[in-house]
């Protein structure tokens, strides 16, 4: 927990092309924390479109970020052309080095990894792309959330696919303000949750379900895993 | 369950003041909905902000709207400036009255209300406004997703609050596609949850903490009801 009276500056990425819920899930938990400044930053001030088309406008560019107590970088089909941005994987690292606590939703973890951050962490993120963490250097690891403490100080929180987000920012709420400041936050958007299926990991669905997601996103999960094995020669990482 | 085959207008309506995630979070669902064309609708072309500032860009305007299958309307504090708004409020009549299911996120049931939609039906919202449900004609009811057949055919489903939109919308996905199509949506999504606290409602969240998120909305409570009571005079609605 970080002392009350400390003012936070909570700050997300935006993108092109992620899944709009990386980010808009966090975003309910984040824009109520107390004593915090939250804004979104995009590559410029344009509005961007999700995976599906939603029309998000950043608060402001990247340039204009301050540096960043809490950085929260969404996932979704898009990151996969940010993974040689040298601008945003850069925008990422200057302030991951800055932040006490750094939170990736999804295959924002990939992100992460691309930007060489990942190495020794314990991590997860999306259930389609959990295999390719190990040639980040992370371990990769089965859990809706996992929140890795690191030696010098920094809390790194990795919310598994898409929805784990909510979960995922209300843990980081309670690591910032404490447990009461989070069920506060908790109560106010009624997240008591009841899934109508119990489908939601590749585990509870049925096999048939599996195989058709797995199927339909074939081609990214292809595209994703050779850029994995590009990106791990070129920092140096041994293969897993 | 609607033939696979009719394609399906799909419709939110976008405003001023809204809690995004009662629209972020039926988007994630709402926008996979197979051989459906999902768009959302404003009063102008113009961005709106939510209640805590995220900015999203309509996709069209309400006169540009077709006859909508699926009419999807999310709450939030900025539903109170439009209780009295004529050209919203016909625009929901008569969206509601072609649509074979009208699907209402949080205090969006209040706006369904004040339109005159909620006579007989039975409905829920918002923890904290579910008390003024009566005052519109409906029946009040205790769950985080409510499903009422009318005898006209339509269907009306009534999510709780906030969050629950997303429960919301994984059922009317099973109700327009089969539950197989929405466990698909629903293990894309990775919805599986897992709450930090058991502090999503009033009854198992600590009394403090209700107090306080309480204490936080009373004005806005306040004049809620007295907009209920207004309306129920004005509608012919006898007082509860």
């Amino acid at each position: 927990m970080i002392p009350p009276e400390t003012h936070l500056q909570i700050g997300s990425l935006l993108f092109e092309g992620l899944d709009q819920i990386d980010l808009t899930g966090p975003f309910e938990v984040l824009s109520r924390i107390p004593n915090a400044t939250y804004r979104i930053y995009g590559p410029n001030a344009a509005p961007v479109r999700d995976v599906r088309g939603l029309r998000i406008t950043p608060d402001a560019t990247l340039a204009e970020a301050p540096r960043l107590d809490v950085l929260h970088i969404p996932g979704g089909q898009g990151q996969e052309a940010l993974m040689r941005d040298a601008a945003v994987l850069g925008w990422i690292r200057s302030q991951a080095a800055g932040a006490s606590h750094v939170f990736s939703v999804c295959t924002g973890a990939l992100l992460l990894g691309a930007a060489g951050l990942l190495v020794g962490r314990r991590a997860t993120t999306y259930w389609n792309a959990v295999h390719l963490l190990p040639w980040f250097g992370a371990e990769a690891v089965d859990a809706r959330v996992v929140i890795d403490r690191a030696e010098d100080g920094r809390t790194w929180l990795f919310a598994a696919g898409v929805t784990a987000g909510i979960d995922g920012a209300l843990r980081l709420a309670a690591e910032l303000r404490g447990d009461d400041a989070a069920r506060a936050i908790q109560l106010g958007m009624q997240y008591a949750p009841e899934p109508p299926f119990d489908s939601g990991t590749p585990r509870s669905a049925p096999p048939a379900i599996v195989a058709q997601v797995r199927a339909a996103t074939a081609g990214l999960t292809a595209r994703r895993e050779a850029t994995a094995r590009a990106i791990a020669a070129e920092l140096g990482i041994p293969a897993p």
